[in-house]
């Protein structure tokens, strides 16, 4: 049985780790590490848990946490984790990081986009960005993942197909909207139920920090450089992220070829869904998944085409993936526990 | 036209003051504070007022606004009020108080339920229950009202027509439901959405503040001591609170004779609606209103009639109720602006 | 007072109208019917009416209302609106229409969107579109409102400044998100509460029959036809429509220059708000009133002007309009009952 | 693998026992039926299922089904179940109904709840009420279960431990609330999302079909009758029921002996957890789980006991329970997919 510590247990994308993870068959959560006042454990916090997980929670150091432990997700806010993560690769642990701080590859993209100087970039070059559908490869060899945001998850890989063949134009428009739980659970006058009645709003329009980490991703895959617009939402529910692309095609391209190019740029991917022509995405079909269900419709004599992809932001957007992550680092069959 | 002060305008009962005061035709809103680092227009604090309502809003001693208004309401919390009515009434203005400190006869039943000592007592004596059903020759001519607790309205109102023609038998079981704006707008992990998806619960289960102003009220209709069992409730809506309340009479009471008595009651209130048989109240029906809504069915053979009532919390639980109280000292019609 | 006549008074268009009517100083509601099985007290089928209409509801026949009143609201659906319209205009009373009858001015367009042959197309001729910030002055002659789509209300308001003034390449990308009142009160499987739970989700995705609608009046204010891109989402609360549109600038356009824009055009205009670079909509902030909140952000280097535009489906976007055009039909001032 | 047919696949019961049925490692679904219009593979009516679970699902009689499957699970509506059990049990298939058609050992009771006579009362003998912490072995040997309602499981579990010790007065009040799935499926105007906006209200006032349901099962464990007082309430959330349940007890009872009597009863149950005095029961905690939380809190100088039950009501008060049922029918461990 794999240790597994868990940094960053009592928020939402830690929580959802240790509900996957008692599912799973291979491993055991062996420490729980949040940033509390007093040691309590984690049924207290968690009530749900009662009668299924007895572990105390405190706030540990990185050096309490790594001895026992084998491998460690990193659930912390960006600009914690580079504090620590190193701490666990040179104790030889493998680490899983569910922030931002080494999906990007540049510094100077990650000073500008997080507004702080990366501490140890040295460690970004052995990072690899997990996403598998791409990455699986480098993944199995990692000792270090960044595992990507809740919105790059979706966007990247509802453009992905038609970008690397090279039948899109270079602007690239993508608006999407997530439930609260995306923002965290910190709690903040904007995310309280009374001040969510009938409130639907943009937030971020066009300066998200999350741009960089999908153009960096997408412009991988791009011979020209692409022009990204991103408008990110707020919806008044708990999970899930639909994003709505739109592309334009160099050439006229039908809904029918554009579904065959996604089938088979997927065709062997276990967590991805291509929708019939007759049904839509829906975050309620994702949630609680690790599923991205993309749907596509394409208007050939506009070039247009119009990708919309859902996934459970804690799900395929932090926890399911990571724990995907780890079943491919670990030679795990990649769907253990997430089905 | 009636200069208008509000101290607490950035919560939800300030909100809901100044919403209703716009359309009052007899007032003028003249001074807006609240505990804010910096001076701000109430249209930056609430957007919605673009257009409606130019006034800043300041953390403003109590002095500096008694100076600007004619009548000034506490939307303050508990321990708060007590400090600054004093300064009102010395500086002859009407003043009216939303929080707890003054609805308590016995300075000592307020220490045991707010866990502090009162330090204005003096001033309880003069101060009247903001209840008109019950209270409105005083309210007339008082200069300091005591506005109820929202669960109290609906639970008093349903509970003296029958209580105060000797039907009762002592114990009153009170089961009240309560949308989470009764919380308060100050963030709070228990009332974020991400929280509250498919969650229901009770709260201070028999232990709530509220159940001495509510026995303090019974009692005073009652001729022998009520036993109250008051557990609340929270909702995952913003407003509206639903009392379920069961009541034992000492004989057979049929629900028509019930609605009868009732009816008489309240007969010339304009804010008490008696539902018919047909139909049961629901807080949609009362939301963003001022009525409170009464519907009765009773169980002749076990002798049980349960009075169900519904209000909004924010209107006749708090502002609208707060304002009628306003209508009712200055000699304005009193459904002036809440219809 | 001008006698009201509402025909589709039980739907959440209808329900509205009656909703605003009661705080208009200048109106009478007269007569009430719908599709209901048996006559019946308004209050009985809206409980929340107790105590502030007493009017029966009935099935009745265009020419028995015409009877009892001057001016008649027709929330009905679409197909029906244009089988009764006549009748009333024959009889001399004004019409405003919230269905999609008699929006567009060529039958062979509504043919295809609608999917049925126009039966009453020579009425369209005067039939006027009732956008006020657009079309006032026809609108103070007209006899017969075709009152806007809730879609195209707060797209055309969106797109209409910079558009007008040639500013603009051809392809529009409208992102919308709506409450579901959206749909109807009609019982659908999809609109339960039971089915909406984290659930968001696009539907009609660039087929939707408001696009015809949209194109019609940005083609009237382009040079060069506009290429539409339409794709609505549904969200789970009850109100409001949130529109982010995407609109490609010819030169380079600051977001203070096009602030400038829009304010100028609609200077004079009650109902919309050009809001502060510090704040974006919210579909919360418009929720309950008549108001277009208009918020806008550019992107001069890559020629991108974002535009968001929130309004309340049921008000500016179907009721709220509606009264509005009343007021101006019959020479009330604009904003009365409205604010 | 034990082969399962479903009728009623696509209420809420049926979807869930679809959900839990495919993580059980010992059966095999292998029929579904509901009365749905044409054949239609299941995916397509639960698209969360792609990938899932590949497999038609049609209106087929119940002979067809028992021809295919061990177990039948019979998720209709109540008066459907009685015509088609007879035909599973005559074919020596095991049936657990989660109907009432079973549950009431008297037929002119069933008659008088339900408004209908029994067509089938000889096999309502053969029943087992499956309720596994009072009837673990008669479900052994049961063929037939009469798997309880949403209500009653809640409540008898509730009040079980204290009544069969004979501490109680007769008089039992229930105050439960309930989200909407509770009312299953099919639309209903009460239902939709666009009419449960600060809605909360009492439906069915002490007149509920489930009481006769709660007070057969609390008679079976008291000595002298039981005064039962349900009021059932809606909820605008989807799943979870939260009843409070105000017991007397003829002595005084403190809230630890209460919670001793409480942990005792239910020392080796899997699915029952007594919570320590600290916390509170929340529907959230027992969501998508076979859990029935029960907290307590005595006030023995009024010799009033309060307990407070969650379940998630179409789990624990419906599909999971009847996994349950399933699991101690066939010799499975007990909590065999269900944890």
């Amino acid at each position: 049985m794999l240790k597994i510590g868990i940094m960053g247990s009592t928020g939402y994308a830690g929580e959802e780790l240790i509900r996957i993870l008692l599912r799973h068959p291979e491993v055991k959560i062996s420490v729980l590490s949040a940033k509390i006042e007093r040691p309590q454990n984690i049924q207290g916090l968690f009530p749900w848990l009662s009668g299924r997980l007895d572990l105390p929670c405190e706030d540990l150091s990185p050096e309490k946490i790594e001895k026992n432990c084998d491998l460690v997700f990193l659930a912390l806010p960006h600009k914690v984790s580079m504090e620590v993560a190193p701490i666990f690769l040179e104790a030889n642990k493998k680490v899983i990081d569910l922030s931002a701080d080494y999906r990007l590859r540049d510094p100077a993209v990650y000073e500008k986009s997080y507004n702080t100087k990366h501490k140890t970039s040295k460690y970004i070059k052995e990072a690899v960005y997990g996403l598998p559908e791409v990455y699986r490869e480098k993944i199995k060899k990692a000792r270090l993942i960044a595992n990507p945001g809740c919105y790059p998850t979706g966007i990247i890989l509802g453009c992905l197909p038609p970008l690397e063949k090279g039948l899109l134009e270079s602007f690239i428009i993508c608006d999407s909207k997530s439930g609260v739980s995306g923002a965290g659970r910190c709690p903040a006058p904007g995310l309280m139920l009374g001040e969510l009645e009938n409130s639907f709003k943009a937030y971020k329009v066009n300066v998200h920090q999350h741009a960089s980490e999908i153009e960096q991703e997408l412009n991988n895959f791009s011979k020209s450089p692409v022009n990204l617009v991103f408008v990110p939402h707020l919806v008044p529910m708990k999970r899930g992220i639909l994003s709505t692309i739109y592309l334009r095609t160099k050439s006229k391209v039908s809904t029918e070829e554009a579904l065959e190019i996604y089938r088979k740029f997927y065709k062997r991917e276990s967590f991805i869904r291509i929708l019939n022509k007759d049904i839509l995405p829906d975050t309620k079909f994702v949630a609680h998944t690790n599923y991205c269900d993309i749907g596509i419709r394409a208007f050939p004599d506009i070039k247009i085409l119009i990708v919309i992809t859902a996934i459970d932001n804690l799900m395929k957007g932090a926890s399911g993936q990571a724990v995907q992550n780890m079943n491919i680092m670990c030679g795990f069959e990649e769907t253990l526990g997430l089905l």
